[in-house]
C-alpha cells in the first residue's frame, strides 16, 4: 500500500470540491483570497481521514465529500487569521494572504472561508438531519477550541512558567480537536454508532497531538537541507515546546534559549544537552505512546483497507522527516 | 404600545441568555473579550425581531431565545472584525476590542463569536432538526453576504464611479440579510410555512436596507447636539452614500466632498444644494418606501400584538433622530 498515493486518490476529489463548493463568484477579489490558500494545496490528512473514516464504517466517499471540504477549509481559515496574528508573510512557500490582500482583505477571506465552511456541511447529504446537525455541533465547538487554543499559544510567549499539562492541553485545542473532529464527523455521516464515532473522535484527538509534539523532536534532529530552516530554530526563538519545558524542569541550561541565533557548534552543544537530559526522548516516546493509543482505537471497527490507511497515516504522523 | 418598553421586555432574556449560552471561561481573558461588546449593550434589535417573528407565526420566546443570541453574537462579530478593518477606535462609547485587547485578540474574540452562534443555533430547541438545519444555512449565508458586503465597501472607498446599485447591493449585504436572517429564522423555529418565512425574509432585508440609508438622512439633517457628530461628516469624509450617488449623477458640485473638512457655513451651503438637487428628499422616499412594502409583507400572517410591534420597529427605522 502506497500511502501517499492512497491520500491523493482522495483529496484529488476534495480538490474539485473546493472548486464545486467555493466557486470564484463577485466580488471576485474576496473569492481569489480565500482560495488562494486551499488552491496552494497542503496535505489534505484532515480531509483524508473524514472519507477514510466514513470509508471505514462501511461508507464512502460520496457521502462525506461537502463535510471533508467543509474540514479542509475550516483548516485554511485558521491558518489565514493565524499568519496575520503571528506576523507570519510566508506560508507554503508564497506571500501569505494579509501580504498579497492587505490585513482587512485577509480577515474577510478567513470570515468567508468560515461561512462557507458550515454553509457546506448544512448541504452535507445525510440520511437523517440529525447527522448533519451534530457534525454542525462538533465542527463549531472544535472552531472555538481552536481560538482557545491560539489564544492560549499567544499567552505562552509571555510566560516563563508553561506546565506540560497547560502546553499539551494547548496542542490538542490548536491541532488535536480538528483531526478528532474530521474522524468523528466521517464516522458520523457514514452512519456509524456512538461507540465507533466516539472512539475515532478520541483516534484524531491523539493522532492531532502527537503530529504537533513530533514537530518539536523534527526541530531538534532533522538537518537543515532536510528541514529546510536551521536546526535547533525553536531553542533560539524561546519556543516552550514540550522539549524545552523537560529540560528547563531538569534544570537544563541552554545557553541559546531565546537567544535568536547560534552558531552550528552552539545548536550542537544545545541538542547534546537535551539529548543528555533525555529530553528528545521523553517527547519522541511521548508521540509514539499517542500514536499507539490512537490506532488501538480504530479496533473499534473491523479490518478493511481503510482503516490499514488510518493507521499508515498515524504511523507517519511520527516517522516523518519534516 | 410602548416601543422601546416592548423591546426591553424581550432583549432582557436576549442578555441572560448570552450570559448563559456564552459563559466566561477559560482561558478567561479571551471570553471576556468576546464578551466586552455583547455585555456593552446596542439596541437588539435584530434579536428582538427574531423573538417577534417567533411571536407574530403563534410560538414563544422560549423557542427561539438561543436563535436570538446566535445572532446577536453574529452582529457583535462583525462589528469586532469591521472595527479592526475600518480603524474604529471607539465603539459604543468605549475603547474598541482591538483597542484593549490588541488586534490578535480581537480577531479571535471575533471567531470566537462566530463558531459560538452556529453552536447556540445547533443545540436551539425545534421540534424538527430540520429546521435547525435551515436556519444554520440561512445564518451561514448571510455571514458570507456580510463579508461580501463589507468587501465592496472597503473597495468603493477607492472608486469614483459607484453606481446606485452598488450601494443598495453594498449595504444589502451589511445590514439588509441580518435583519432578513433574524425575521426568517423566527418564522421558521416558530413553526410557520415557507410562504410565511419567505415573506418575513423578505421584509427583514427592506427594513434593514431602510434602516442603513436612512442613515445618510440622519447625517444630513440632524444638528450636531442630538447626532454626537457634526452634520454632514459623510460629505466631508467622501463617503458614497446614496444621497451623494444621487447628487453627483445630477452634476451638484459639492466644494467640501472629501475635504476633510468644512466651516458651518459651508456644511450648511452643501447640504442646501442637496435639498435643491432633490437628493435627500429622494433618499428619505426610497426608505419610506421600503418600510412600506416590509410592512405590507407582513400581513402574510394575522394580526397580533407582536405584528404591531414589528410595523412599529420597521417604523422606527425612518423616524429615530440618531
Amino acid at each position: 500500500m502506497d500511502l501517499i498515493e492512497e491520500i491523493k486518490k482522495r483529496s484529488s476529489h476534495v480538490d474539485k470540491g473546493i472548486e464545486e463548493y467555493l466557486p470564484i463568484d463577485k466580488p471576485y477579489e474576496l473569492y481569489k483570497a480565500a482560495r488562494y490558500l486551499p488552491d496552494a494545496g497542503g496535505k489534505r490528512l484532515r480531509p483524508a481521514t473524514v472519507i477514510l473514516a466514513a470509508e471505514a464504517v462501511g461508507s464512502d466517499l460520496e457521502t462525506v465529500l461537502p463535510a471533508a471540504v467543509a474540514v479542509e477549509l475550516v483548516h485554511n481559515f485558521t491558518l489565514v487569521h493565524d499568519d496575520i496574528m503571528d506576523r507570519d508573510d510566508i506560508r507554503r512557500g508564497m506571500p501569505a494572504v494579509h501580504v498579497k490582500w492587505g490585513e482587512a482583505g485577509a480577515i474577510l477571506a478567513g470570515d468567508t472561508l468560515y461561512s462557507k465552511a458550515f454553509e457546506i456541511l448544512t448541504h452535507a447529504p445525510a440520511e437523517a438531519p440529525e447527522r448533519n446537525l451534530k457534525c454542525i455541533d462538533i465542527l463549531s465547538k472544535a472552531c472555538r477550541d481552536i481560538c482557545e487554543g491560539q489564544w492560549m499559544d499567544v499567552e505562552f510567549e509571555n510566560r516563563d512558567d508553561v506546565t506540560k499539562e497547560e502546553y499539551l492541553e494547548m496542542i490538542e485545542k490548536k491541532t488535536g480537536v480538528l483531526y478528532a473532529a474530521s474522524m468523528q464527523i466521517g464516522a458520523i455521516l457514514g452512519g456509524a454508532p456512538e461507540e465507533v464515532s466516539d472512539a475515532f473522535y478520541e483516534c484524531g484527538r491523539l493522532i492531532g497531538i502527537a503530529f504537533q509534539i513530533y514537530d518539536d523532536v523534527i526541530d531538534m534532529t532533522t538537518p537543515e537541507e532536510v528541514l529546510g530552516k536551521v536546526r535547533g530554530s525553536d531553542l533560539m526563538e524561546g519556543k516552550k515546546t514540550l522539549i524545552a519545558i523537560h529540560a528547563l524542569n531538569k534544570g537544563v541550561e541552554l545557553k541559546i534559549f531565546g537567544k535568536g541565533e547560534a552558531t552550528t557548534e552552539e545548536i550542537n552543544e544545545a541538542v547534546h544537552q537535551l539529548e543528555e537530559a533525555g529530553s528528545i526522548d521523553y517527547v519522541r516516546d511521548l508521540a509514539l505512546d499517542y500514536i499507539a493509543r490512537g490506532k488501538e482505537l480504530l479496533n473499534v471497527v473491523e479490518d478493511s483497507e481503510s482503516k490499514t490507511i488510518l493507521k499508515a497515516i498515524a504511523d507517519y504522523m511520527i516517522t516523518r522527516s519534516y
